[in-house]
């Protein structure tokens, strides 16, 4: 049996089964296991054909790193509208950089192709599936509405929506979805058993619902849904394509980031359950500082000397994972990773470096954050 | 194992399972099963002594026959408000007499107390356990809704709804009673199975919901639940009140009446999927007539000599047993069950008496229902 053979990834956990730092999360074996395809530099290429203009540098990164139908997406986007959807589960913590991705993607798609987006803040599963009460997670929800705000989408093309709160406006499409997966489905699916409430039960419908353009009366009919979002979704977006048809809907494209690992190892995705393991989008740049240096798994060797001589593994490094996720510049990014690798540039360097990448970004986003009030919410919140 | 061993009362279903039209539903075995109590004279005693009026003849014939703390009710409203909650599914066919029960009982009960009433249409459950499209539930969920206001409900204290166009109102009780149900206790209370829809399994928290009052902030807050349904929904009612102390809700109280026999036998109740063995609220008055005399079932002897000797048997009459629901006259009843008895009334004659008072009845019913306008509904629709 290989060292990776077993690793756990579900909408509600995603880590590899060892507490080995330098065992990454198995992305190819993730493509295999959901049946999804790996995303190509082919694609990279069509993409910047279409739009006319340079991808995000997730793409050239391979951070996305797999899909479903992107591909044919591609093809019929000449002719017909698209429209984006992703969403966020609004747990008692703040956000955490792990979170961005997915919306910094959109925000990518929104701003090249002028799409509506849809966000579905899920504050019903949250309280469902944790020990959360329901009205921390919808106080949690407003909050984390405002937090997607400051990422900057444009008000006229985003609808941002809790399932709480939104029910009724899906509510048909949610019992289509119902009547249509079994029992047996779903628990083959999302792993329910006897023990699981029959609210989790029924929640699938309610995370496929959007991925239907009939769900929304302010969508164009037949529009094309797009769904850039962290892997550990897949199943939920597996199960909306198997039963498109049946529902008379065409399939939704789905378009997957890696996870953001922890910051003390690659083993597992960041997770805002503890504090030390996670920068959170409120942290103060001492606070950065701070978790970088002391927490963050490095890639480097036990001595300076071993180092100079070695160098440092950028593939379990995690300041380096990082800059991978956040540095902006990608040739800078490639200079860096060839001086570590070298041993010119040391551990402690490489944690500078991420440490002012991360401080300049979060400090960004908290200035937009501060603008977005009850007010500009209201305006997300309205149809488009 | 006694004759009647086998009988299936699920809110889905309910019939003895024997072909034999003389072996009825046995209520004395569906109290020991479902474990409520008999409805006593003694109930009827004191809500004539506290109403300062006659009850509804429905409690001296034993159609009321089994409650869940309607004493205790009785008791508390001295102190309490109360509010009514009762039902309906639409499905595909118009309305029959058997459905016409429970709406009696809540209005006698509004026109008693002046209490609030809450009416749920079931669009969903007949969407998602029907071979049913949604948009046929929806549309005769419009008409259900004028079919129920055609019984006289004051407009200023009624609130009707169906589920499917307003699942926001009451969403976050559906939450929480979900989160309190496992599927365990969905599949030993409903029979639920790996091949029933998802939506099937979380369903029962919708018809559950009402039960609280927090679910409607037209409520007064604290006001006790009385629901007057058939006994067939009893499952619900049970569940809602072993939850309600984890839910932190008072328990609501239940009283339950018997099922309207098929017009072909006794041992089932009537069912709106056979056309010859109901009759429903839209029949002209020779339908009535030709339905009754050809179909129903007669307790009464094979000819009209061994008849006048040995008498008819009442409790297998449909003729009789449904003079038992709608004759308004208790007195008048009663001389008919001796005569027809003891052999001096024919089966002919019974059924002509059972024609003619629901003729009239459906008659007056028929007028109330022209009057049902669009507008009419809306004042129902709206919020108390």
């Amino acid at each position: 049996m290989d060292k990776d053979t077993f690793q756990n990834i579900t909408p509600w956990e995603a880590q590899v089964n060892t507490d080995n730092k330098t065992v990454s999360i198995n992305y190819n074996k993730i493509i295999s296991q959901f049946g999804c395809k790996s995303y190509t530099k082919d694609l990279t290429r069509k993409l910047e054909e279409f739009s006319k203009s340079t991808a995000h540098f997730y793409f050239s990164r391979n951070i996305v790193f797999a899909h479903r139908d992107f591909d044919i997406l591609l093809e019929k986007m000449k002719n017909k509208k698209i429209y984006l959807y992703t969403g966020r589960g609004p747990s008692s913590e703040s956000m955490h950089l792990g979170h961005v991705i997915p919306f910094q993607l959109c925000k990518y798609f929104q701003d090249t192709f002028k799409c509506p987006l849809v966000i579905q803040l899920t504050d019903d599963e949250k309280f469902l599936f944790k020990n959360q009460s329901l009205e921390e997670s919808m106080k949690y929800c407003k909050e984390n509405m405002k937090d997607i705000i400051a990422f900057g989408f444009d008000p006229d093309l985003t609808y941002i929506f809790s399932n709480v709160a939104s029910a009724h406006l899906f509510e048909k499409n949610v019992l289509k979805i119902s009547k249509s997966i079994t029992l047996n489905e779903a628990c083959k699916v999302f792993g329910f058993d006897m023990n699981s409430n029959i609210g989790m039960i029924n929640f699938p419908s309610k995370e496929i619902a959007p991925c239907y353009a009939s769900s929304f009366d302010f969508l164009q009919k037949g529009s094309m849904c797009l769904i850039p979002c962290a892997v550990d979704q897949d199943p939920y977006f597996r199960l909306a394509r198997d039963k498109a048809n049946i529902l008379k809907e065409p399939k939704p494209t789905t378009l997957y980031v890696s996870l953001l690992p922890d910051l003390k190892g690659v083993n597992k995705k960041m997770s805002a359950s503890d504090n030390t393991s996670s920068i959170f989008l409120t942290d103060t740049p001492a606070k950065i500082a701070k978790k970088i240096k002391k927490y963050a798994y490095s890639g480097g060797k036990e001595t300076l000397e071993e180092h100079r001589l070695l160098g440092g593994d950028t593939s379990i490094d995690i300041p380096y994972q990082y800059l991978r996720y956040f540095h902006t510049d990608s040739s800078e990014l490639e200079r860096i990773k060839e001086e570590y690798e070298k041993g010119n540039m040391s551990s402690g360097e490489i944690k500078n470096i991420c440490i002012e990448v991360i401080q300049r970004f979060v400090k960004e986003y908290q200035e937009r954050r501060k603008n977005v009030t009850d007010e500009v919410l209201d305006n997300f919140c309205k149809k488009l």
